[in-house]
């Protein structure tokens, strides 16, 4: 942030605002606020009979890797449409939530990663625009080296693990690093 | 948003970019895409034997009404530690987190509501500067017509029948419009 969105004044102040505790952009002319916050990515976890729906990713970060239909919920939507969404868009696929799964607070990037179980309608899915290619894993076939993302390697242990267990709590978690290599392995993660 | 806050330029494009679905404020001069997305809104529900802990707003909006203890997720923050830190910045309460509870997608403002039940810690709470009053409530003792937000009466509502049959699943719900009146009854929310 160089300017003010309200004003177009520059040399914007990085300073603590009255009766706030953290150091905001505070702009010197129209005193405008400019808070910044995390953002909410969506997603679904598809299942059907014991497999479970993967993108392959056609766009930059992670080209060419492994990932579970999510992207940024938009202003106006609600959590749930946007996990349709997201799903529909990537994997041109229709589910039907059974409920929330996973709520990962990523924090070097100020993201909180949500994704539903859901139920695949029907096998008529594949790639959208931002997939090479979609199609359904079995636990043996997953490419757990091919993740695109910590926050889907850790959903689909939880999912494995839990399965087996019959149990299907709320799964809440925080990643809080980098990983520090360029292509760490994704069951490190 | 008037003005790039990139590059300071303006009249800024209301388009949808290529390859997306949405009209975006784009830049004419830099061509950086300004995305707008929902902010997240994460507190607790701080229960001491069979009573809540409320506080009565000393800012606007809503000036003088009881709420829960909640506030804007921070960047680089989890959603518990946001809502560890609300309590202790409007209630001075220390809690410790039972289990998520609350997950209302607030369309009309884009704004996700989060909300821990949580037990206090100690009597040993009060008024933070954003807060007039704070105190405990049975449920025959909710001030349902001074309730400040509809997510709040929905959180209380859901508590005291969920107390009753002894379950405590995730609820999850969305609001999606504005209340039409200035001061509407906080039971028809």
């Amino acid at each position: 942030m160089n300017f003010c969105s309200h004003c177009g004044a520059g040399d914007l102040d990085l300073r603590i605002p009255e009766g706030d505790t953290l150091p905001r952009f505070v702009c010197p002319r129209c005193a405008t606020i400019h808070y910044q916050n995390p953002k909410i990515v969506t997603g679904c976890l598809p299942v059907w009979e014991d497999r479970i729906l993967l993108c392959r990713r056609a766009i930059e970060p992670r080209y060419g890797l492994w990932t579970l239909p999510a992207g940024f919920l938009e202003n106006h939507e609600s959590l749930e449409d946007g996990a349709l969404r997201e799903t529909r868009e990537e994997a041109c696929a229709r589910v039907e939530i059974i409920d929330l799964y996973m709520v990962i607070s990523i924090l070097h990037v100020s993201q909180l990663f949500v994704s539903f179980r859901s139920r695949l309608l029907d096998l008529d899915f594949g790639p959208g625009t931002e997939s090479l290619e979609v199609r359904l894993f079995d636990e043996a076939e997953i490419p757990w080296e091919q993740l695109a993302f910590r926050t889907i390697s850790r959903t689909l242990r939880n999912f494995f693990a839990d399965r087996l267990r019959g149990a299907w709590p709320v799964r809440r978690s925080s990643i809080a690093t980098k990983l520090r290599t360029p292509r760490a392995e994704p069951w490190m993660a």
